[in-house]
């Protein structure tokens, strides 16, 4: 297992040499938003790392790309493809390894060169990783999905005729898509009290724990993507809390699906973690009994199609007590991001570098401790969820913070997602 | 009513001096895309114009934007909001009308100087107007969501009971919204055949006739736009064309909405009506009985919300023969925009220059003459349209076109759209 000479980085990290996930900074020296990598708990600046004189021979596919790291999104560098991903992140690895193969630039150099190019984590400011031209989301968890059906239709009906045959998705909102600290304002809303129309504070606010998935390259018009070649389109994956108002959403989704109650915020993690950092934790997804075969454009060659990520979902009260509500894992997927993505263009909907899909709303099959909404945990408001401090919630509270965290892997060699963190504020 | 010098300004031209709508062309001497004005039969090229050492003195407001219409989109003149729109209309008018009172800079220029500034539109290219961040289909055609009602769950469930308390709506595809008289391929999608669920070409592909809004200038996320602003944040209108493929979105829409069954082509006009331009066709929308009052947030302080356009559906056959199969009107709306957009930021979705709204389909109370899908006219695929030529239509055949016009006002002051045409091609 590589160690890095990085001082930050320890066995715990979730940031280690296994992981590299780039995420778009400013510094207190740079104000321009630019490129960045995540190790233990430093970054490194990758535009000022493109200023040294070894840049191009470390980092020989990007010879040509010299400003890609001084852009103020990943865009640039998404869009180079996923050999170019690789070998930039091989590069990093050696960069930042031990046992570096390469002149130890970084590693020799002097100690206030060195510190221009290493920061703490705790200096820079973070912002959203990239530009975002169309944002869907899905709807795969398939635990989530059933459970929110009984509520709804009762078990017999709980998921509809087409749910095991298509990924089930929908077009959500671009402009409204925040990285991880930005502050939520509860929104006001049209909904039914009493059974009469009413505006609004929403009343059932409430998260939603989901893996986002980022394209590198997309398709032109008219083209679709085959499963098969749907995992190069992949850049990376983020952690993602879909904020959904309940009470809007019961009153406004019929019959052409969510919007006012999904529209004023959704929140991404800061660090992107490549596809390729996630290939050594492929798993199963959620086995359905007597499903049958999927149609031939969703059929994978591969059984494990989806991420063995260990998820956790904390709710901080205003008081400042956080407890841990939530524990479960991405594996809880019916549907992989190759297949959403080969249906979302299986019609020719051109997809571009920078959209974002999210699975939909990941739950365990188990109990409300597993589960990834607290419409599911109260069972639609119904019972309560406690937490620390005598306190209990059914849905979140103005000044409550929701903090997404996913992992795997092993102690030294852990990658993870950093935080996605969101606090409400009053309407 | 003022006259314009222009030879191809004819009396019943719907660009006249009282239109003037912004477009993004190519010229056959200048391959970037930049910005012009319809006037007759020509364009004026904007980016020429802003050469002329005149121009500052002509567009004051413009002065400290040299290069706006050098732009390929027409967001930066529109980000500049409704005030600098009069005004840059008003001063065109004067440059294009025979009484003007400006030095006649082009009226009276040499002919070659002129020509360079005015061209055919036959010459010229037309593209994209405006760089379009998130798209969003309403449903405010009242008759339309009616008669679609009652096809899938009768007269009496026709409208859910949301329908007359608020804009119904959904986030479209903006990535695949295409200018007009871009080529449509036909989607292959997933839909259920004799109960089975099967992939193929849809064979109940069907257009949608509606009013298009771009947004001139957004809100902050977390602020809500007032019915009462709303109005300043329109920057224009075109037609639009939302495309729908039956099949597919009979089967994939439950619960979240329509997917793929319309994203695979959304197609608007070329050419943006500006919101000024049509101030003088305001009328009342659809009154329904027994209404009552909506939401404060939805209440304008006007009867007269939505516009006199009348609208027309050409379908020109494979073989070159073509009908209208329909002529309706735009006053046919429950929702006017303001309320559209009031609706949408209530609760603090960000809007942002660009954006496009779309009106939801808009058909009249009348017969499958005035209506304005397929859909509709054919009572689910259960009748047939018939054309000129002994041919006939359920849904659309490959290598059909339907053209969407529309415009307003009488001879020698026509307001209009332009066409808003596309071609089916094979899947």
């Amino acid at each position: 297992m590589a160690t890095s000479w990085v001082p930050s980085v320890t066995p715990t990290t979730e940031f280690s040499l296994a992981n590299l996930p780039f995420g778009i900074i400013t510094t207190p020296s740079d104000p321009s938003p630019h490129a960045a990598v995540a190790i233990g708990a430093s970054v490194l600046d990758l535009k000022v790392l493109s200023s040294h004189p070894a840049f191009p021979a470390l980092f020989p596919p990007l010879a040509a790309h010299p400003d890609v790291f001084a852009q103020p999104t990943l865009n640039a560098f998404a869009a180079l493809g996923r050999p170019v991903h690789r070998q930039v992140r091989a590069a990093l690895r050696d960069l930042l390894s031990t046992d570096t193969a390469h002149p130890a630039v970084l590693r020799d150099a002097p100690a206030a060169e060195r510190d221009r190019v290493l920061l703490p984590q705790s200096q820079v400011h973070m912002h959203l990783p990239m530009q975002i031209g169309d944002y869907t989301d899905f709807y795969a968890g398939y635990h989530h999905a059933y459970r929110v059906g009984c509520l709804f239709r009762g078990p017999e009906a709980a998921l509809q005729p087409n749910y095991t045959h298509l990924p089930v998705g929908y077009h959500g909102r671009a402009s409204s898509v925040v990285v991880s600290g930005t502050g939520i304002r509860r929104p006001t809303g049209q909904m039914l009290l009493d059974g009469e129309p009413t505006t609004g504070p929403s009343r059932r606010l409430d998260f939603e724990l989901e893996l986002g998935c980022f394209v590198a390259r997309g398709n032109r018009m008219g083209e679709k993507v085959g499963v098969e070649e749907a995992e190069e389109c992949i850049f990376g994956y983020v952690l993602l809390n879909d904020w959904s108002a309940r009470d809007v959403q019961a009153w406004e989704y019929v019959p052409l699906g969510p919007f006012c109650a999904k529209n004023f915020g959704t929140t991404v993690g800061a660090w992107v973690v490549l596809a390729d950092a996630l290939e050594g934790f492929r798993t199963r997804g959620v086995q359905v009994e007597g499903r049958g075969e999927v149609q031939g454009y969703l059929r994978e060659g591969r059984e494990e199609a989806v991420f063995d990520v260990r998820l956790e979902v904390d709710l901080t009260t205003p008081e400042g007590d956080t407890t841990t509500i939530s524990r479960t894992n991405a594996k809880h997927l019916l549907w992989s991001f190759p297949q959403m993505i080969a249906h979302h263009t299986l019609g020719g909907c051109p997809m571009r570098t920078g959209d974002l899909l999210g699975s939909g709303t990941i739950s365990g099959p188990g109990g409300p401790e597993e589960r990834g909404s607290l419409l599911e945990m109260t069972e639609g408001g119904k019972k309560e969820v406690l937490l620390y401090g005598m306190d209990a919630r059914k849905f979140l509270k103005d000044g409550d913070t929701i903090t997404l965290r996913g992992w795997c892997g092993q102690d030294g060699a852990r990658v993870g997602f950093g935080e996605c963190r969101g606090r409400i504020y009053s309407a």
